[in-house]
């Protein structure tokens, strides 16, 4: 494996000291790109994209063409894991991903096996592979899965969802049906992860992007206590170094004290939590990316270049600070404005690392 | 105007002494209910129903008969207001709210002008005097408004939306438009509620329903200050009784303590915040109204009597407490779930006002 050129993220996520603040974007491999939407007009659907790894690997690479990002993330997705243990997901036009087989009874859980990663997952590893080899070492790249949580609202929901009613009447009414499922998504989004890491993944990161609709007490038992357990069972070293750990919980801004106890490197802030108010409540124990509203996209790049610098300001001085957005970029922003959040980072940041 | 029999609503958004906790449900008149359906397959669109005073008033009163219910709020719909500032509100079949004429730029605005409320919106006071007739006193009647913030994202959007793009490049892009849209959207919602009260409306609050979706910052300048300024506009004394003004921030939990700055009695409270939390924050300054999550009536009556002693225990003993759902009413619920709801709230409760 070749030496990292650019480790800022690495360092950052492990509050290590850097010379300007790093920066990436979650979902930045995908459809705002015009090279993406060309390259899937030509190659296939989303599910053909994520199971090839050279059309994967590409995907990966192209943000990482075009911008001057301190890190590359693997183009995939969170419900590989529940496609590969017999849910068969599938993607509706227009409606997002859906399962064939949706998990709803003690028969259906019955059915459900950890899948063995090289022979079902196989396809992402080697991806992983890929990438890591065209790279060549300019920037890491971040592997990720859904929380068990999130994965398990697709699972029970047989797709997308506005009131989660049917994971939710089963949260209140079968709660052990329901820790059932989680037990195995689990156990095997933490052989995923390992595999993604001894594919080359040199940071990993847990998407809870349904965490925030529970109460307190249901996060606690139904999301933060399986990602404590991920945090726990994932290998924390490879090729001589640490591999962060990221857990984002959308919408979980009053629940940061609680997920830096789980003993991951970092979590993942949205915009409607301040980063100085986040970094109070964690008391930096653990490093932070965030948050720009993805909406601020939206705008000039004036106005794109003050918003940057309240991003960067409400964190403040000194190391721990990963630059990203508050959740996935917005399929129809321009390129151009976010080249101009780029910049703004790149000039402005220095200042907080003197 | 009739003494009330049961005032126990308005004596708990007072934070007085209570002997049992109150109780009603955001959206508990509307398609959850048959007779509501009934009405609306043999009387017309949503839009008819809301502005014919007898048809509101009995769907009003509908969840009264049915259910022992507390209060009874307003069948009405938070875009009145734009819609009688001449937007041109239609409701697309399956679709949401839409606006023939929404808010994108300086000249829109300038076309804009504070309604005349017993013109423009005569139909609402009128539905408000005949509830009062009906309901002769048994339970206070609740008037609404939603929060300008929220009521401008359905102007300048021109309907729903997914990641409100429209108005968030306004509000980074284009700042002072927005405050002028806002402005007005005050000016017109503050009269609204106004006449709502001169026409008999014993309690009022204000919905803001994508507060949420703010930082903390835009959260502050955009939604909070507007809101706060209707909080001084309002009246608040009304046939010699205090008139309580509720504010609801759907997703605002950490934001609890500014809102509570605002001067007004009460606040909603969403199922993601614990009462307890939401307590602590506001320090029993205002009164609480909450926060059964709604998916929780998907469960079975077992678990919804678990689920509501744990709401009454996390706001603990005391006055200032309103049951209600942490958001509206699920339109696929069974009454009868609603029914196990109330029982459990009237048997579990007054131990918490011994």
């Amino acid at each position: 494996m070749t030496d990292l050129a650019n480790d800022l993220l690495l360092r950052a996520l492990l509050r290590e000291p850097v010379e300007r603040t790093p920066v990436w974007m979650m979902r930045q491999a995908g459809r705002y790109l015009p090279e993406y939407r060309e390259l899937r007009a030509r190659a296939g659907d989303f599910l053909t994209l994520c199971s090839t790894p050279d059309l994967a690997c590409e995907i990966t690479v192209q943000p990482i063409r075009r911008f001057p990002l301190d890190a590359a993330i693997l183009f995939s997705d969170i419900l590989t894991v529940p496609h590969a243990m017999g849910l068969g997901l599938y993607f509706a036009e227009g409606e997002g991903p859906r399962f064939e087989r949706p998990v709803r009874t003690t028969r259906d859980l019955a059915r459900l096996g950890v899948p063995d990663i090289e022979t079902d997952l196989g396809y992402v590893t080697e991806a992983v592979r890929r990438v890591r080899r065209e790279l060549d070492g300019r920037v890491p790249l971040i592997g990720f899965a859904g929380s068990p949580w999130t994965v398990a609202t697709y699972c029970v929901e047989g797709g997308g969802s506005k009131n989660h009613a049917r994971i939710k009447g089963m949260l209140y009414g079968e709660p052990a049906l329901l820790h059932g499922l989680l037990e195995v998504l689990t156990r095997a989004t933490t052989d995923y992860l390992n595999a993604q890491i001894a594919a080359g993944a040199q940071a990993v990161m847990v998407f809870d992007t349904w965490g925030g609709v529970l109460s307190p007490a249901a996060y606690r038992e139904f999301s933060l206590q399986y990602m404590a357990r991920i945090a726990q069972g994932v290998t924390r070293t490879s090729e001589g170094r640490r591999v962060p750990l990221v857990l984002f919980t959308k919408g979980a801004g009053p629940r940061l004290t609680e997920m830096a106890d789980t003993g991951c490197d970092a979590l993942g802030v949205d915009w409607t939590t301040d980063l100085a108010e986040a970094r109070r409540l964690t008391a930096d124990r653990v490093a932070l990316q965030g948050n720009l509203d993805p909406s601020v996209l939206y705008a000039a790049p004036e106005a794109i270049s003050r918003e940057v610098g309240r991003v960067l300001a409400s964190y403040g001085r000194g190391p721990g600070h990963v630059f990203n957005l508050g959740h996935g970029i917005h399929p129809d922003i321009d390129p151009a404005n976010v080249t101009a959040m780029l910049e703004a980072v790149h000039a402005q940041s220095p200042a907080f690392h003197a």
